[in-house]
């Protein structure tokens, strides 16, 4: 009870902070000058108070006024602080760094841009904590061929403990299983909760850690626009255990339709294998799934292997992104390989159908939502300034303006329409990239002796981020795939498609695969794949 | 509610058969002859009434008197019956094979003795059908590894359908993901329901298959010997998702371990690792897991290395089949691992303790239990005769003795007092023989047209079965193991302990392993873990 009031009342109090900035009093904002506080820290022992005041004087420095506390509309909020002030002790964490201590970076999330963060992170100069629901990063482009068993799941996992492992060595490092799910800008700390089922004294079991630096790299969540049913019924291929979860349902759906005395409706429901976006991910789970059915289900599954049917479903036009060229081979493909491409909108998904806005209905046995992704409650909870898709808002270095030392990047973060940048678009590439150039950064400031919190102020922070695009690539199953290597849609590029493509579609990704053990293991799942064919062994 | 109605009814009719045979007029047994039934089948379309008739003939025949069903004491019972009798069309399934086709096989399980038995049989004369709530055999010798990563998971476990290729191709030929819950012998048929989950018609979804021959190798279920809160808290080791789960909970304990504010005590309860029962399963996971903290922990959870404890408690000694200079061997060696033995008895087990008989609370955070094994749920519900020990009693040719094509193998069967024999071991290695036996039986009879119900009963079953122990082997962590090859516990023989040992143990679990795919994903699972050490991605 107490931790729960204590949680509220700090949450409510950074609101009061971040939305009074920015709400009453937006016409003195200046997001794009990298201006830095010029508050220095005061003595170790009256750090939690002295915090704020430093900080709500840094704030003003900054040119940015604030409605201080006691000048709070509601006195309830009054009251409810100092109670928590009182019950602050209580609250399990991280102090604040000492000045004798390195400056300790947060990393929230351990996604494309937190690991190549986190993998580059000169721990000579920082202390690193990293706190993700997962200990691993997800090879996303290759999550689709776990699904029907062309690659073991733990192929596509890298621990986080392999790509920093200051994490796990290091005094001042740590890892933490945890969800952040509050931040206080003014005293630099995060609110934190373990992942269930620990069989802790308190469970959830809360914490929090103060940080020198924070970067918020914590993705983005699927959007499923709010239509009825998506969540309870259909899968989304984001995690490694939503892959094992398709896995599992379509094994499982392909032995029940061989059950004696079920109706061929019924099995061709079962066997209907419905995908709902038609991006990259859509596409490439539409080509695994056909090449699984042409291959395997016709070996492992033969007397049902003429009920099986996969319905890729899209409102416009499959892989929008790719040349035009590339959209009609990508829809040729699909179609002979047996994949049957529909037009349409979801209306809402029922347990065994899902009815479409022109009234269809689609009755389905294995259902895979995969229409793009959005800011996540998290982010959406967060009160910093917000880009155009409400993704936390930066400036062109990936600073959160206006609150200071607190970073983001990836699919959670876009530049600010302040800065006349176009938001990214939530891909690995852009994530890594990011990650790659916010790195640099910190170990150049660190080197400075800008870690600390409130100290980059003079040191220049700089090139800006710019992103160039590399290309797209998407295989569409049976050994073909598309390669797009021009740099926007407009503009005018190379663009393959066919076996060469899906040769360099493969080996892009097996260099990119974080370790050599990874590296080497997907190799082997690969060619073993080749030699043996998938693996249908239903765990669980 | 009607389907319900006609197993419930149907079961206690076989009830009131087999029952009455073993419960009525024991005297008239005589279970070590091979006689077998001289009735022969009706025409197809009579088949259900008919059966039952020449099923009581031939019951007869034996020698073997039974109370009709007229004279049933309880009037209730006959009402359902004639119930039961109209519904029984509602029931879909295979029905029985009519004289052109192949004799139909089915098999219970796919276990050790299962699968060896689909792998010899000869799909040339019989069709054969498998039911089992798992889709594939479980390597379980190296089942510990794969708890903390040095085997992936899928390494141990062989896809049913790579086993018996007719499973998946055959037309008469079916694998189903099922459970039996209940089997009329006089009928010669089997009744079942899928595993939950599907999103069928009706759930739990039933059916019925009729057989001409059954083979039970149904298994085994650890014993707790009724201990208040073992089915709660503590895990058991003999599935895949079992290991899955271990390893998840061992890593979550480790991560939460590390989390800020975490006391002392609290600490270490998380990372004590309780295994109860010193047989070659706990042996061998305590190993695993000793290496493990040797030499994954140490590396990738430093904050705690010191807090981690395992400790095995046996009521005995530990691995007492074992020769004496082995077991000393065992003790020396893994307590120089760190794994500190305890003797005792557990009372009882709490979430997060357990209690000793002698009052000793042992607080731990993971509890894993390997106590042996007995007979499940299925086969106590079974009136079947049974051995010592509450297994289905079988004579020398494994045959279910007084009901007629009906076979039971593995650790779910046992010789009967009658035989004169000992109930073998529930051993991977016995029931890996028997099922090698029993095909090769199976064949032959088959080939002298005996494949048929109640048609085998003038073909020669051949020598009867007669085991003969290998030896025994366990690792015991760090390179080490123990291969006892004496055949029995008193007798003398070859004992040897140490890395050697070790090689045999590895080369000789390297060549049993069922296919070339999973001979090979070991090896290269071993030689990674080797080079790059344990995976200790948390998925899920």
């Amino acid at each position: 009870m107490a931790l729960a009031r204590v949680s509220r009342s700090t949450l409510r109090r950074s609101e009061v902070t971040v939305n009074n900035m920015f709400n009453e009093v937006p016409t003195k904002h200046n997001f794009s000058t990298p201006s830095l506080a010029n508050a220095t820290r005061d003595g170790n022992f009256s750090y939690l108070s002295g915090i704020r005041k430093a900080n709500n004087a840094s704030l003003f420095s900054r040119g940015i006024s604030v409605v201080p506390h006691y000048q709070s509309p509601v006195a309830e909020r009054i009251i409810d602080e100092s109670d928590a002030e009182c019950e602050e002790t209580r609250y399990p964490g991280l102090e604040a760094t000492r000045p004798s201590e390195k400056p300790r970076v947060v990393v929230l999330g351990t996604g494309w841009a937190a690991c190549r963060f986190l993998k580059g992170l000169d721990t000579k100069i920082y202390d690193v904590v990293c706190i993700s629901p997962r200990n691993h990063m997800v090879f996303t482009p290759l999550l689709a061929s776990t699904c029907v068993g062309t690659l073991e799941f733990r192929s596509v996992a890298e621990p986080v403990s392999r790509i920093q492992s200051a994490l796990a060595s290091n005094p001042g490092s740590y890892f933490y299983l945890a969800t952040c799910n509050g931040i206080d800008t003014d005293k630099h700390e995060l609110y934190c909760e373990t992942v269930a089922n620990g069989g802790l004294p308190h469970e959830p079991y809360r914490f929090r850690v103060a940080y020198d630096k924070l970067v918020i790299a914590a993705g983005a969540e699927p959007l499923t626009f709010g239509i009825k049913g998506v969540k309870e019924h259909a899968f989304f291929l984001r995690e490694v255990n939503h892959a094992q979860e398709i896995r599992k349902k379509l094994l499982l759906n392909l032995m029940l339709s061989e059950n004696p005395g079920i109706s061929m409706e019924e099995r061709k429901r079962l066997l209907h294998c419905v995908v709902i976006g038609g991006g990259p991910t859509g596409v490439e789970f539409s080509g695994e799934l056909s090449d699984f059915i042409m291959r395997d289900v016709c070996e492992s599954y033969s007397h049902v292997k003429d009920d099986i049917q996969v319905t890729l479903i899209e409102a416009n036009e499959i892989l929008s992104s790719f040349d035009v060229g590339l959209r009609q081979y990508a829809t040729n493909h699909l179609t002979k390989s047996g994949v049957r491409l529909m037009r349409g909108v979801v209306k809402e998904v029922h347990a065994k159908k899902i009815v479409l806005n022109d009234g269809t209905d689609v009755p389905y046995g294995l259902l895979v939502w995969s229409t793009g992704v959005g800011p996540s409650d998290f982010v959406k909870s967060l009160h910093l300034p917000k880009s155009a898709g409400g993704r936390i808002g930066v400036d062109e270095w990936l600073r959160v303006p206006s609150v200071e030392d607190v970073f983001a990047l990836g699919d959670c973060a876009g530049f600010l329409e302040q800065t006349g940048r176009p938001v990214l678009p939530a891909l690995a590439q852009v994530a890594e990239r990011q990650g790659k150039y916010l790195v640099e950064s910190f170990n150049k400031i660190g080197k400075q002796n800008g870690g600390k919190a409130f100290s980059a102020k003079d040191v220049p922070f700089g090139e800006p981020f710019v992103y160039k695009h590399l290309g797209s690539m998407a295989s569409v199953g049976s050994y073909k795939a598309l390669v797009d290597l021009r740099q926007s849609k407009d503009s005018k590029g190379i663009s393959l498609a066919g076996f060469v493509s899906w040769l360099i579609w493969r080996s892009a990704y097996l260099t990119r695969v974080v370790s050599w053990r990874n590296r080497f293991y997907v190799a082997v799942n690969w060619a073993t794949t080749l030699v043996f064919g998938r693996d249908n062994s239903r765990i669980g």
